[in-house]
């Protein structure tokens, strides 16, 4: 009997239980849950991998928590500028927007890149003309705004500082939180899928473009090795390919899906001085999560019985 | 003593001898060679792999003849949109550009981010920016204006076909060729690089992106393993992370460079109905270049008395 998973994330960073009060704890753990049970649901009435994926990050993001659709950061200009990914393990189609605004759902626009238009990758204005063509949903700048990201941006834009976390005052300091989400999955046929979505870096600028929608750096699917997606400082997960690392350690190497993503985000990202996690899955149903950060929000289920909504380490 | 040596192409396809007049095998042999003497000069002189790559790539960016800077082909919308990445196989630092116009030389703009933006890959308008603070010289859009590339997209811009070809009159048939520049080289201090710039395909629309700008895909340097820089089918060197699969299957199964591109380029990207081609160099001086395309615009000289400027099989 073919075990299926689905696991998911919400951004690593410096996510510490005192310094986040109950009431927000509460708020992350229920939306968790919700982002868990959605793409859940799917994996157990015997929908794709490709399907739980999508529909998990759908949730998160039309979540303000977190930073990706609806809730993204603002960028220097005070835009929102979204990147997302999404790849087939089964047949390694693959699709992904960068710097895309106005998009309600970046996930579900990488997808029709990747079933529509003949290519992999789209950015900006080109992304949107697509979009429009494809009658996805657009949003006013409206929409993407909160108060929370607002602040932060606000605190810093007259600054040359830009910022991964989700907290103003730090400027990149100890308490950082890499905000990013994804999931990966494993189905009842065996077939494993990933995807990611992010609204980047507060104050970010000149059309930065970070890890999530590169395939093989925070994205990455095949069925013969392992679906992967990553959070953090996306300059150093593309420098060192991370996602398809733990891929070329698993089929080069023999590594499981547990020591290539050891090995990938405790030796080979932190000596470079890369900061995050990821979230893995492979085609028996297997799940990991690794971070070198304090803590990830994340969640994960199979059809074993494991159940987990954690943010901490 | 070390071995130094420089690697260069300028695009992959249909490239056979029946098919090219005499004129245009001459122009295009001395446009190699002098691509050849720009970057082996800086090598020969002391200098170093990123300076070597960076000249080569410069000479093809400022010469009509080849799809990147200068000779660019032409977007769905009239317009030239370029990519380019460079990387630094001695400290694993990259920069790239992707979707940029009117920038004369994308690879020295690539260079710029990598030294000086605190990231890795800029796109769009936000790169233009980026270019303008950092003073690099732009171009009006008649600068980038070839009558060939027009012609070939006037006998296409009404149509959805897009095109990786320099001809206009075979619409991804069997004679196209896959545009795109590109060096590699190890210096007397056994430092490599890489470096790839492009127009991408003629008719392009949507913003789209290729491998040429994203790391791990078309373009991927390590002193540990291999400098790699590709032409070819982007979307399928995407999906495969064709660049970095070479650097793994050297680094994990110990295949030798030769070995590894050849499985990557007859293998993998075979599989996946994925034309074109790579160079690559590694740390001792070797070089090799692969292809499964009729032919390669390509060239390379090392310091043991090898010098090669060829294009067909």
């Amino acid at each position: 009997m073919q075990t299926f998973s689905l696991t998911l994330h919400g951004g690593a960073g410096a996510i510490r239980t005192e310094d986040m009060p109950d009431t927000l704890q509460t708020a992350y753990t229920q939306a968790l849950q919700q982002a868990l049970d959605a793409g859940y649901t799917i994996l157990a009435n015997g929908g794709t991998a490709m399907a739980a994926v999508k529909a998990t990050i759908l949730y998160l993001e039309d979540n303000i928590l977190f930073n990706a659709g609806r809730g993204a950061v603002f960028t220097k200009k005070g835009l929102h500028e979204l990147d997302a990914a999404i790849m087939n393990g089964k047949t390694l189609e693959a699709g992904a927007v960068a710097g895309v605004r106005n998009v309600r759902n970046p996930i579900e626009l990488a997808e029709r890149v990747m079933l529509h238009s003949g290519h992999v990758l789209l950015s900006g204005n080109g992304a949107i003309d697509f979009a429009i063509q494809q009658g996805i949903p657009l949003e006013s700048d409206h929409y993407f705004f909160s108060q929370y990201r607002y602040d932060q941006w606000v605190a810093i834009r007259d600054s040359e500082f830009y910022q991964l976390d989700h907290k103003a005052d730090t400027l990149m300091g100890k308490d950082k939180k890499l905000g990013t989400v994804g999931a990966v999955a494993c189905d009842m046929q065996g077939n494993i899928a990933a995807g990611t979505s992010t609204g980047g870096m507060t104050n970010k600028k000149y059309g930065r473009i970070g890890d999530s929608p590169i395939i093989g750096c925070g994205t990455y699917a095949n069925n013969n090795t392992c679906a992967i997606s990553c959070t953090g400082h996306g300059e150093i997960f593309i420098r060192t390919v991370a996602a398809y690392d733990v891929s070329c350690l698993m089929e080069y190497k023999g590594f499981t899906l547990q020591q290539a993503m050891e090995e990938v985000v405790h030796h080979t990202l932190i000596k470079m001085g890369g900061e995050g996690g990821m979230i893995g899955a492979d085609a028996t149903g297997n799940t990991a999560w690794v971070f070198n950060t304090a803590g990830m929000y994340r969640a994960r289920r199979n059809s074993e019985g494991l159940c987990e909504v954690k943010m901490f380490a």
